[in-house]
């Protein structure tokens, strides 16, 4: 168990307001009682037993209150706390939510707030704003720190230099072990945590890192030069943060200097703003593969999402027609056999899972990039042979209940048939879709779904009300 | 970029063998010429071709080549390389082939390798190994080592204990932050990486925890009790790995102390390995909401996959039957208007679709504990009403487009009407499924699939062709 759970209850007021509500149950849910109280506590303003409440409270717990609260009570809670809001709980919020509470709040109130933020946490916040404010903002903060958030600001969105700190300790390399320990000692202006020291030149370009425990283990006076790793990891500030995040996963990184186009240090990314980059990038595949917009979150109005949602079902919606068209062409066959009207939508859906099956499975080895060149053909033929595999047994499984149900052993055959056609199908079209979509630079958790089901509806149709017409000469 | 793209090129060899070869193109994919060269090697025995070419690999790089590599091929490349292969790269590959190349090699071979390594990749090496060949592993390690890692083992799988590391700096209260540092500096066996120091008694109950940078902040003559951190994080080591990794990702933390039942420290968790845990996590519920087992990997055989994907098949299979059923019912009203049959497939797969959509959202937000009971009722009412207006505007769309198509307003409507209906149904079936399957205990990522397709397969086909029987009188 975490502190936060081990907490001793605050001690108690007089009065009947006496609360000691945990805020969450023992499944880690937001409890119910403790929402009640807190909003009960903003609409009746009463500061002291909202600071009560959220007392102690990391910026997580702060951020996952907000959350839960109605829209028009998040600013009023940010308001009522005053000095005591610990802005770092707005950078925890779905980024819908942090836009509208910082519609609401004054700029001075957000300058006085970004102010004690470290520059990620700042720069979150600031992207969230419309651009007349954000200059509102920063006009506000003292001219380093302006210029520092400005920088970052100027990077494209979603990249290194959006994520990075520029808080971090820079030597130069004649140091020695016991001055750069003196320096820290001394200074009361250091990162509020960090993992490494970076050296540099009198230009400001990265020559090494000591990571904390080298220097720990270095005696006094060694210079840095001699304990620096000399090839210290590094991203460039207009990396993307997937690639950032990539690299942080594969060499088991804790903290990765940021550095210019000139190769000076501009800025140090931390391993948890890479966790919740690779929650993000899984979250939006996820939702991507299930037909909704990566960005779609809880806090969305229906509004919102009832108009995120329809391309996903219009291009659905198309491929249904489509396959209707199909169905057309054999309207007498069906017209003639009501049997086939009955099963037809059993070959498509397996087809459709069995399609879904490979695509997904496509769809992730490409985004963590273990599927590629090197091994596409090998996959791809797997794939097809457990799509006939899986045909096979199914067109016996199928073939036998379809045969039983109406008495045809010849249409038990036929659903076989068309069984094993469809699973094929499905196999090559969920892996090729997502293959060729990658090839073309078209993220294939985005569109891979429309495409594959299209391909197993049509195959799905074709093949059986094909195969049905020519062997009952329909 | 990272050090390793940077490298300089390795003092070429004589002879016609020089190779300069990139392990990963500028995609960051692996290099297919440079797979074939080792491929090459390995098969002709060359050792030191093999060891010029994986010369300075990180354990990921080596791990990759591994899974890239024809499965004989795998444990033949460690025996070449000898001692000089780096057993963490077991750590980086698929379990699957980490138990293929396990069964190949010698336990001295093992042992040999697990020695050097940290105590957390030591336990997923033996973790990997049958049981007899686990023991003879042990057996050959030395006792302190057998006894830490056996310790580990004894814990259950995915818990806290299996993925800790027993290596970690634990000092008593009342030395000074000179003596601790002192300590370090003399000590060669420290921990190849650590951010926090522990505080413990003689009993060695968790007192504290010291971050590595207040610690090169505090004076010498300072004592740790005074800078420690009285409240340090802590999970118990029994403790279910995704629940750690929760607690990592709300709380930022790079580091936490793994206690047993007596509160007593026992090992420390890394982020690194959290890192893996989220990946791990967030690749299982894609999977499972695809229809493949948690478990799959590229690198699993033909049958294994066949077998594996088959269950879900089945039960899609069986609700499709269902669904065959439904539409059975209405035999004569499709004899009647064969244009029912051509457009029932079009409003049973918008269901599908739009319940997909809201099981996505629902399975994620469980997962990630967004979704409780504080907001249940929020997001039920909210999905209902993204269908109730998604369903009226593909009515209108759908209905006229059917109405065109087989020149007739009156099937437009039905369609319409028919599609309202199912798209509410689709959207509480996408959200009660899961909530449900939650609250029983059962992953709802898993199982939601089959139940939200057969609701809305059934509640599609039983609403278009009744409406329609009904109003046709058919």
């Amino acid at each position: 168990m975490l502190e936060v759970e081990d907490k001793t209850p605050l001690p108690k007021p007089d009065g009947p307001e006496t609360e000691s509500l945990a805020f969450r149950d023992e499944e880690g849910e937001l409890n119910p009682e403790f929402l009640a109280a807190a909003a009960d506590a903003i609409e009746a303003s009463e500061v002291e037993r909202l600071q009560r409440l959220v007392e102690d409270f990391h910026e997580s717990e702060l951020g996952d209150l907000l959350e839960a609260l109605e829209p028009d009570q998040r600013p009023r809670l940010i308001e009522l706390l005053g000095a005591s809001f610990d802005f770092a709980a707005l950078t925890e919020v779905d980024e819908a939510v942090r836009e509208e509470i910082l519609e609401e709040l004054e700029t001075a109130t957000v300058a006085e707030g970004v102010r004690e933020l470290d520059s990620d946490d700042a720069v979150t916040i600031l992207e969230s704003m419309r651009e007349e404010e954000q200059a509102e903002v920063l006009d506000q903060l003292p001219a380093i720190e302006r210029v520092a958030l400005q920088r970052s600001l100027d990077y494209p969105e979603d990249s290194a230099g959006r994520r990075m700190q520029t808080e971090f300790i820079a030597v130069p390399p004649f140091w020695t072990v016991g001055q750069t320990i003196d320096f820290m000692r001394e200074t009361d202006d250091l990162p509020e945590t960090f993992y490494e020291i970076f050296v540099i030149d009198p230009a400001a370009h990265l020559l090494g890192s000591v990571p904390l425990d080298r220097l720990l283990r270095s005696k006094r006076p060694v210079t840095i030069q001699d304990v620096m790793n000399a090839e210290p990891d590094r991203v460039e500030a207009t990396e993307h943060q997937e690639e950032v995040a990539r690299l942080f996963e594969r060499y088991n990184l804790v903290s990765s200097a940021v550095v210019d186009d000139a190769g000076r240090l501009v800025g140090v990314i931390l391993v948890d703003d890479i966790v919740d980059v690779l929650e993000e990038e899984a979250d939006a595949d996820i939702k991507q593969l299930g037909g909704v917009k990566s960005d779609e979150e809880l806090s969305d109005t229906i509004l919102y999402i009832q108009r995120s949602r329809f391309p996903w079902l219009f291009a659905n919606m198309c491929t249904a027609f489509l396959a209707a068209g199909v169905i057309r062409l054999f309207s007498d066959s069906l017209e003639r056999m009501v049997a086939l009207a009955i099963l037809m939508p059993i070959v498509a859906s397996m087809g459709g899972n069995a399609g879904t099956q490979t695509m997904t499975v496509a769809v992730r080895a490409l985004a963590t990039r273990e599927l590629g060149r090197a091994n596409a053909w090998r996959i791809i033929r797997r794939e097809a042979a457990v799509g006939l595999l899986n045909g096979l047994v199914f067109a016996i499984i199928l073939g036998t209940l379809a045969g039983l149900w109406f008495q045809s052993p010849q249409l038990g055959f036929v659903i076989g048939l068309a069984l094993v056609t469809v699973l094929v199908f499905a196999a090559l079209g969920g892996i090729f879709v997502p293959l060729t979509l990658n090839r073309f630079g078209v993220d294939p958790a985005v569109s891979s779904g429309p495409f594959v089901t299209s391909i197993t509806d049509i195959v799905g149709f074709f093949a059986f009300l094909g195969i049905a017409t020519a062997w009952f000469h329909l």
